[in-house]
C-alpha cells in the first residue's frame, strides 16, 4: 500500500466514501495490510446498531429493507446496508447480485450499500463480515441493516452479532412449515410476517405465537413480537420499526448490554481468527497450484487424504 | 479409546453397525484417535455414489427422499443418507429433527440413516460431512443421499462433493424465484419441481428451461434436467430415479470422472485442514474458558479485538 493505516483510519472515521470501500474491497480479498488500518479503526467502533434481516429467498428482504432505509433516513440516521450474497461456485459471481429496488438510494449519500458475495470452498459466509460492519460503524454509520438468507449455521452467528434480529416470513410455504419455527423462534428478536395479504397470514401469526408461548423462555427475557407487514405497499413497516426501537431500549439496560456484548466479541473473534488461519493454510500450501499439486498427489495414491492434511498441518504449526 | 485403528476400520469395512455409529459420533466430537481409522478406511472408499438433495426448508426433501430409498432398496442396494440439520444456537439441538416419514427404514439393515447437526460458533455446515460420507462408502453403501437446506456456502460445497445433484423446489415462492433460480442453475444437475399439483408449477418449468437455455453452457457439458413430483403420492420419482440414472452414466467418462474427483478432493482436503485448524485453535485458546478470558480482555479496553487475535495466532504458528 505505501499509506499510513493511522492515515486511512483518518479518512474513514471523518467519512470518506472511497477510502472507506477501498479498505472494505481490500478486507474481502483478505489484504495483510488491513488489520494495522482496523486496529486504527476499533477505538472508533461499537456506536452502531446493527439489525439482522434474515429469510429464505422470496421473502422479500430487500423491499422491507428498501422501505426501512426511507423511514431511517426520515429520521435523519445514517445508514449502512451490508448484504450478504450467495455466491455461484461456477463464476463466482453474486446469485442476487442486482438490487434494483434499493439502488435509488445509491445517490443518497447518507446510505452506503455493500453487497458482500462468499468465494470459493475457502470461504463461509460470515467470514469478513463482521470487519465491515466494524468499518461503516467507524464510520459514523448510526444503523446498519445486515440482510441474509437461509437458516444455515452463517446465518446463526449473523444473528447472534446483530443488536436486533429479525426473521421474515412469508405464508404458505407448506408444511415443513413448523419444523422451520421451531428452529427459529429461538434465534428471532421480531418475527415479520410478510406479504400478509396473502392467504394463511392470520393463521401463520397464531401458530408463531403459539409455539412461543410454548417455547422455553429466552435467556435475555425478550418476547419476540411477530409484526404483519406488506412492504411492496409500505403497510405495517411503521409498526415494525416501533417495534425495532421497543427492542433496542430494552437492549440498552447495562446488564444484557455486556451480556449481549460477550456473545458478539466472541463471535467475532473467533471468526476473524479463522480467516487469518484460512489464510495461511492457503499461503502454507502454496494457493491454487500447491492446491492441485497435493490433490493429485491424493488422487495417485501416493499418500492419503488424512496423511496429506497432516503433513500441511505440520508444516504450519509449531 | 485403547482400540486398535486397524481392528476398528476392519469392522466397520464388514460392516459393523455400532462400530461405525460410535466413530461418526467420535467424528463429529472431534475425538483426535479418529484421524487414525479413517486413514485406514481410505483405501476402501470411492465406490459409493453420493446424490445431494437441496432445497428451501418446506419444499417436501424429506420425503422426496424418503420415495427414493424406497426405490433403491427395491433394487437391493444398500443406501446411505446424512441429513445436515441447522442447529440452534440456544440449546445445540437440531431444528428438523424428528424425521417421521424416514423413521420407517429405520429397522431396515441396509438403510443407514445419520442426521448431522452443526454446533456453535465454531462449526460449519460441511464440518465433518465428507468424513461421515466416507465412513459410509468404506461400509459398503451403494448409494449416499445427502439431504441439505438452504442455499448458503455450506450447501454449494456440498453440492461440489456429490456426484448428482438435486435442486428440490415449489411452486408459489414469489417473486424472488427469479433471483433464485439464477444462482441455483449453475449448482444444479437435476432440477425438481416437488408439489407439482400446485398452481403455478408449468409456468416454473417452462422459467427453469428458459433460464437453462439463456445461461453460459455448463464446463462439463452436461444439460440439466427438469422432473416434476408429487412426492407424497410417489408420482415422477421412477422419473427422477432414471434421470439420475442417466447422470451417473454421463459422469461414469473417464476424463469427466477425473475432473469431478479434482473438485471433490479439493474441498474434502481444505474442509479437512479447517477442521484440524479449529481443534487447534479451541486448545491454544483454552476452550470455553479461555475464550471468555480473552473476551473480557477486549471488553475492558485493554486490547483490540485484531490484536488480540494475532497473539493467540502467534503463540500457535510457526
Amino acid at each position: 500500500m505505501g499509506v499510513n493505516p493511522k492515515e486511512w483510519a483518518k479518512r474513514i472515521i471523518e467519512g470518506d466514501i472511497r477510502a472507506a470501500s477501498r479498505l472494505m474491497r481490500d478486507i474481502d480479498d483478505r489484504m495483510p495490510w488491513v488489520s494495522e488500518v482496523l486496529k486504527e479503526l476499533y477505538p472508533h467502533t461499537g456506536r452502531a446498531y446493527v439489525i439482522g434481516v434474515t429469510g429464505s429467498p422470496g421473502v422479500g428482504k430487500s423491499t422491507l429493507v428498501d422501505v426501512l432505509i426511507e423511514i431511517f433516513r426520515g429520521k435523519k440516521l445514517e445508514i449502512g446496508v451490508v448484504v450478504i450474497d450467495p455466491t455461484s461456485p461456477f463464476t463466482g459471481g453474486a446469485i442476487l447480485g442486482d438490487r434494483i429496488r434499493m439502488q435509488r438510494h445509491s445517490t443518497d449519500s447518507g446510505v452506503f450499500i455493500r453487497s458482500l458475495a462468499t468465494r470459493g470452498s475457502m470461504g463461509g459466509l460470515s467470514r469478513s463480515t463482521s470487519d465491515i460492519l466494524r468499518v461503516m460503524d467507524a464510520m459514523g454509520k448510526d444503523i446498519i441493516l445486515l440482510e441474509t438468507v437461509g437458516v444455515g449455521q452463517d446465518e446463526v452467528d449473523v444473528v447472534n452479532i446483530a443488536h436486533t434480529s429479525m426473521i421474515v416470513m412469508i405464508p404458505g410455504l407448506g408444511d415443513d412449515i413448523q419444523a422451520i419455527k421451531a428452529g427459529i423462534l429461538e434465534i428471532g428478536d421480531i418475527f415479520v410476517i410478510n406479504k400478509c395479504e396473502r392467504e394463511g397470514a392470520e393463521r401463520m401469526e397464531r401458530e408463531i405465537m403459539m409455539m412461543l408461548e410454548l417455547g422455553a423462555r429466552r435467556e435475555d427475557g425478550w418476547t419476540p413480537k411477530i409484526v404483519k407487514t406488506e412492504a411492496i405497499k409500505r403497510k405495517g413497516v411503521k409498526e415494525l420499526v416501533e417495534v425495532i426501537e421497543e427492542h433496542r431500549s430494552f437492549q440498552e439496560d447495562p446488564e444484557r448490554k455486556k451480556m449481549f456484548l460477550q456473545k458478539a466479541l466472541r463471535i467475532e473473534l473467533i471468526t476473524h481468527l479463522k480467516d487469518q488461519i484460512t489464510t495461511r493454510i492457503l499461503d502454507a500450501i502454496g494457493h491454487e497450484e500447491g492446491l492441485s499439486r497435493a490433490v493429485d498427489e491424493i488422487i495417485s495414491g501416493r499418500i492419503d487424504l488424512y496423511s496429506k492434511s497432516e503433513e500441511i498441518l505440520n508444516r504450519l504449526m509449531c
